[in-house]
């Protein structure tokens, strides 16, 4: 198949784009490097030392790993993307070319501003690419469950079918989405929706859980495949964060209570996911939503198995609940549906010690890149709220 | 009070704020003029002659109306809509400042991007206004019944409770907008939602079904004080439309077989709801939804009420059923809830043929005006889709 990856050079992108091109599917990656700039403007950057795209890709085809193009830009630019389709003719697109920090978006104005159009606006443009140059395309779409919130029901895959004075009807599942960055994944899913409604067009939205781990089958092949590593409080997730703090012997950050509940999957079953979404693409017209995670674990819970791990490898672990930066329940139903992926035949790789413990190896490794003075939260979700004096 | 009205030299924005300087409220308004600005592009023009900003309020003053301050710019300046917010400290902001239009919005990938910026992104920098200088004051948003689009099931106001699994919960109304234009207010609600919640802002989001109607008391007093009515294909609501389209002589243009359902209201009562929804504002952290309409009609009932009414004074009317340019259900179920501003003491309007009678006087006034090249619809909600040959 011809592949197009948006975010091609990012933490999920890249692992994606090689997982693609090792299989024999012909692959393209957009990226702007937005990424790697926002770490520059920060002072924060990859455990991982990541090679440029040039290099990741020319490492590839030295290793028999086959020919990647590249198309340096951004998607926010609708001219550029269109003439990228144009010529790549995708028979799917793979779009992670997205701002994709939660944190981020809340930090100012500026940046929930930044996070909204580069996220809908980069999406609209591909949803016109796709209609005026390859409208059978599919589209595999990056949306995350945050998307839902915290409702009292439990969480459907994409739709709900409601009775309501003696009717019903399945309709979009109601969305109350966790950050400024989240509502820009709710604004992707309704504008997709809409496109396959009006236009006919195909697509998958993959609401992806926390995604952990670092290394795939690929990137572990040569030291320059290796994907980004983010712990900062800004880009990085919560397992990543944790194992990374044990391994530089920082306590383990838990925001409030912890028990905020969540899904959550492996890195592998990312790109399992991704790749079963696509050889198992939508109907035409067809807007599919899958639930993208393996298992449900509250925050506290995480951080006790990796303290666990830790100590079974010498480390001492100190869990430090910290004031809650966001504006969430942290006591809270939640059950998320996630039955549409594993009967397409995914295989979990379900969480355990020994994984934790091979993610700190891999961190052991880089642990001199680690920069400590980003790894407490700051960014608040309500300014005016001042911290209640938790440690 | 202190009334800041974005959007206040449009077809509602400036009746609005002769409403409430005429109750001796404090009203500034801020418009970047981009609605005339996109009919000059266009070619096409209100129906009746409308002063600039300036003269309109100048003329308001010299009627004794009182002062109205005008802060030329636009909302998608964060920068430019801070300061007028932390200068004119509103206890109540009144948002229109947005393209309004559903065609517009499908024309073409540039009209599609500039609509979903212009509206997403300028009520993105409200919110982050209203949060840091003025976090009491309650926001007023203008939404669409549109967002809704079409269920089976009964529509309620902004939200629906769900029994699912053996548990429930109170969520918001799941949507179906219905162009993209329809989408970017659904982002707005969105956005909205998510502040009330998260920052304990207080906004209220009128649902607004379709309005129809030149005068309100205050436009009435001074032709310099009239406000624009548009009747081309991209601006003209339809039964606006129909109405010129009399005067003229140009057949009624039905689009489809014109069952489409949908509620409607006469601008005066836009003004009654926007009025009372101000007066009695959200509590703080709620973000509450009125579904703004007075009546339902199908597009056919329209027509053939203002043939009625049109044959009565004279004019032959011809109703055209053109191909529907738009991708909706034209047999559909349509019941919406609409009690919540009757609750508050609304007294409608109704529409009847004598309403038709007065709004085709006014029009006669300006015929003179019309420019016939710009009324059927050309533009399509799916290109691909050809014409299916209806006369």
């Amino acid at each position: 198949m011809r592949i197009l990856i948006l975010g091609g050079d990012g933490y999920l992108g890249w692992p994606t784009a090689l997982r693609f091109s090792a299989r024999g599917h012909e692959v393209s990656v957009v990226d702007d490097f937005s990424r790697r700039r926002w770490h520059t403007e920060a002072g924060t950057d990859s455990l991982t030392p990541i090679a440029d795209l040039d290099e990741r890709i020319a490492a590839w085809r030295e290793l028999g790993g086959g020919e990647i193009r590249s198309y340096p830009g951004s998607v926010q630019d609708g001219d550029f993307l269109e003439a990228v389709v144009a010529e790549t003719q995708p028979e799917a697109v793979v779009h992670y070319g997205q701002q994709a920090s939660a944190p981020y978006s809340m930090a100012s104005r500026q940046q929930a501003v930044e996070t909204q159009h580069a996220n809908v606006i980069g999406n609209l443009n591909l949803l016109f690419a796709i209609r005026d140059h390859v409208p059978d395309c599919h589209l595999v779409k990056l949306g995350t469950m945050g998307e839902y919130g915290q409702p009292e029901i439990d969480i459907e895959e994409g739709y709900i079918e409601i009775h309501h004075k003696g009717r019903s009807d399945v309709l979009p599942y109601p969305k109350l989405p966790a950050s400024l960055y989240h509502c820009a994944k709710v604004h992707d899913s309704t504008n997709i929706h809409f496109a396959c409604r009006t236009w006919g067009l195909r697509a998958t939205d993959l609401n992806q859980g926390v995604v952990y781990g670092i290394e795939t089958d690929e990137t572990a092949r040569d030291e320059r495949l290796i994907t980004r590593f983010d712990y900062d409080e800004i880009f990085g997730t919560v397992l990543n964060r944790f194992c990374l703090q044990t391994v530089i012997g920082h306590p383990l950050t838990v925001y409030g209570a912890g028990t905020q509940t969540r899904g959550f999957l492996n890195i592998r079953d990312t790109l399992a996911c991704v790749e079963l979404a696509t050889l198992n693409p939508a109907e035409g017209g067809e807007f599919r939503v899958f639930n993208q995670f393996t298992e449900q674990f509250s925050v506290i819970e995480l951080a006790e198995l990796v303290k666990q791990a830790g100590e079974h490898l010498g480390y001492p672990v100190e869990i430090q609940h910290c004031d809650n930066p966001r504006v969430e329940k942290e006591e809270h139903y939640y059950n998320a549906v996630h039955t549409k992926l594993l009967d397409l035949g995914l295989e979990p790789t379900l969480l355990g010690e020994e994984l934790v413990e091979s993610m700190i190896h891999t961190i052991e490794r880089h642990k001199s890149n680690a920069i400590e003075a980003h790894i407490d939260p700051r960014t608040r979700w309500n300014p005016a709220k001042s911290p209640a004096g938790r440690p």
